[in-house]
């Protein structure tokens, strides 16, 4: 017998962890953020003792989303420039605009309207890459979501930093500030191969090995990418990238929708994990990942949403259908990429992305209670045959009702506990007008 | 100065008649089921006088979605079925559980599971195409959603009809009873090239002269069904179609994932309608509509969800997204199908589609009030530069509050009116453990 913080009753624990079926009727008891048990909920009584008792019995209790690429702050210019290219995306609208307006209140409101949007959608973690990495985690904190803050390096001055020195220097500084944090994680984030200088980056691997934290970086986003680097140095990105050290199980390369099938073989290999964002990749044209052969060769395939600006939400449900659909829609086999796959992408494999999978990712004892409940009380989740792929194909974020981060219910109801909605919206409304304001092109 | 029956109030009216911009501010009358007057909300009162006001000034107003394909019953079969072939869907999972289960009842209980779901979503009017429309089209009133019942001939006895003389005769008896009513429509709906006779195809393209409705017909869904016409007759589906006399303004034409460049300029000259469904293309890897070279081709291409039990929702926000970015994606340019020509495909293609562009698809003077409010007070829609953009990138079905059919308010504040929700999901739970008690496979 053992006492318990809280305990869930859930009509299916669908845990994630590799073998384990689908529990009906189990119920997760939590104490000090961490979950403790997991049994029967016709016996539970028998082995634990709780304080506080949580009715889901109508819903599926599953492990929280876990974003592994967002730029959360640019929430605040979702659709300002939609149905452009990537590099006139990025030169025309994106570029000027944070030039302009970018600094330490910006990210923090942006994070905040992203933060909010996740927790409501399911997503308990993101890794987020972004000026102002500093704001961003007290954004995260403020509001209760699991964030892995990005050390970013990029080859031009902004409002963060000027240099890529001083890039590194604030970047570590985030990092030595929430080093002991219980949900505030950092990663090295040197924006892609084109915009870091090579000593630069070797100095990032370096520093990767020494702080023990992943490096978040866009990797092969665009065949303009590849062929530029080509022209410049002879070698594509990911061979650059392997020459300074960077292919390891440290590296999150994002995006990687132009792969060679030696280069699949050999980033599968080298224990790359890959986030992969195929909303943003087909609203940009960018290219469509490989999905399916990644897969076939081992590697270790998460999930990301990318900014708003490039998706228009930070929506987890909706890029697990949609890498689902993409990848049997282009292979023309129904078979792969099952909802199981997709839903394991979406937690478990964002997780060991991240290098968090001893915390996170899964609904084990001894793990993280970062978790989310899906009310099926829905006309349009019934009638249900699969718990699983009625969350894969027919969920929609609306139907996350419960949302708990390190144990703390941060979602009750549908509600975000620990922001006041009305004055987000806001918020957010006002810094629309400010920027419209600006250049009512945008 | 005129009287209405109801007079709303908008933030922004979308009409998506060609080359009328956002109308910011401005008040739509509508008498007797139709809009009798767009004006500036500021002066409103020096025009109309009105019964009832309506206060949508955080929303955007815009027409219905028409959804021109679907096999509403078949929610009932949602998720029973997924991550499968087409073929291996149809033959090893549909057609047995179609032939176990499908009546009259099922068919009503079914289409009233998805007229839920679609108006929730904003889908005023949907193209129906099942055994039972009869009771398809009774489930439609009862729920003041618009529909275009299918006049079902396939070649193949089911519950419905014995042979294809049954099939017409039953078909026509239902075309009749609803000739004169205000918001159930017909069409003729041959299931597909392979499974009905050219004799019978002779007779319903004749008929559908006759009668003056359209004829819905999947048409090219896959490689497999090209490639054994090709085998069986020497000659493709679509060529079949044209010595038969169905190529014609007439035809709607539904999947369309395989087609030679000929064949685009061909049924775009021939006036044939498609309705792409994206979605369900996707997940059962049947292939991708050229959806783009269609557009060029000057073909009116409308939009579908196809049945849930492949896509695994009714929900035309989705699926215009996903015709959009997939689009973009394929193509390699984010600029092409851009949110204005996504929200025209789900709304006035639509219409046009069905040979109804006089009476629906968009806000304009004389036409049916069909019509749908997003409410804009929600962060995930915050801060707003494009409101079409938004709705076509950010918006999700959960956002649309209000919904009009012929001027009935049939969603008021997200609850669906004229339906008990709560014996709704009764329903379809005892349908689904029906199911699985005959076969715990499914």
């Amino acid at each position: 017998m053992i006492t318990v913080d809280q305990i869930i009753h859930a009509r299916w624990v669908i845990t994630v962890e590799p073998d384990v079926p689908i529990l009906p009727a189990h119920s997760i008891g939590i104490t000090g953020g961490r979950i403790v048990a997991i049994v029967p909920t016709a016996d539970w009584t028998l082995h634990v003792e709780a304080d506080q008792e949580i009715d889901c019995r109508q819903h599926a209790v599953l492990p929280g989303f876990i974003n592994t690429h967002a730029h959360a702050a640019m929430s605040l210019f979702r659709g300002m420039a939609d149905d452009l290219p990537l590099m006139q995306w990025l030169e025309q609208k994106i570029w000027p605009a944070e030039a302009r307006w970018v600094e330490a209140g910006f990210v923090r409101d942006g994070t905040r309207l992203a933060a909010y949007e996740m927790l409501r959608g399911g997503t308990t973690c993101f890794n987020d890459m972004y000026m102002f990495p500093d704001e961003a985690a007290a954004a995260a904190t403020e509001i209760g979501i699991r964030a892995m803050v990005g050390m970013l390096v990029i080859g031009f001055p902004t409002a963060w930093a000027q240099d890529t020195r001083e890039y590194l220097r604030k970047g570590q500084a985030v990092h030595d500030r929430y080093r002991e944090h219980p949900f505030i994680h950092t990663a090295f984030a040197p924006h892609a191969p084109y915009t870091v200088d090579e000593g630069t980056l070797t100095t990032v691997a370096m520093l990767a090995e020494e702080l023990d934290v992943p490096v978040h970086m866009h990797v092969h986003e665009t065949a303009v990418e590849v062929a530029n680097a080509l022209q410049a140095s002879g070698m594509r990105p990911l061979a650059r990238l392997e020459q300074l050290g960077l292919l390891s199980p440290r590296l999150l390369a994002v995006h990687m929708t132009q792969l060679t099938p030696e280069e699949i073989t050999h980033v599968a290999r080298a224990g790359v994990s890959i986030a992969h964002c195929p909303e943003s990749n087909l609203k940009l044209g960018s290219g469509i990942m490989p999905l399916t052969a990644l897969l076939a060769a081992g590697a270790n395939c998460a999930l990301g949403t990318d900014g708003s600006a490039s998706n228009n939400d930070l929506d987890m449900l909706s890029e697990m259908r949609c890498a689902a659909l993409l990848a049997k829609g282009v292979s023309g086999d129904a078979s792969v990429v099952p909802a199981a796959t997709a839903l394991q992408m979406a937690t478990l494999n964002g997780a060991r992305a991240l290098g968090l999978e001893q915390e996170i990712g899964s609904i084990k004892v001894g793990k993280q209670a970062d978790l989310i409940a899906i009310d099926f009380r829905d006309i349009r989740l019934s009638p249900v045959y699969d718990p699983v792929a009625q969350i894969v194909y027919a969920a929609h974020r609306d139907n996350v009702k419960e949302v708990w981060v390190a144990g703390r219910r941060v979602v009750q109801d549908g509600e975000v506990t620990q922001v006041d909605a009305r004055q987000l919206l806001i918020t957010a409304t006002r810094w629309g007008e400010l920027i419209r304001g600006w250049n009512p092109t945008y």
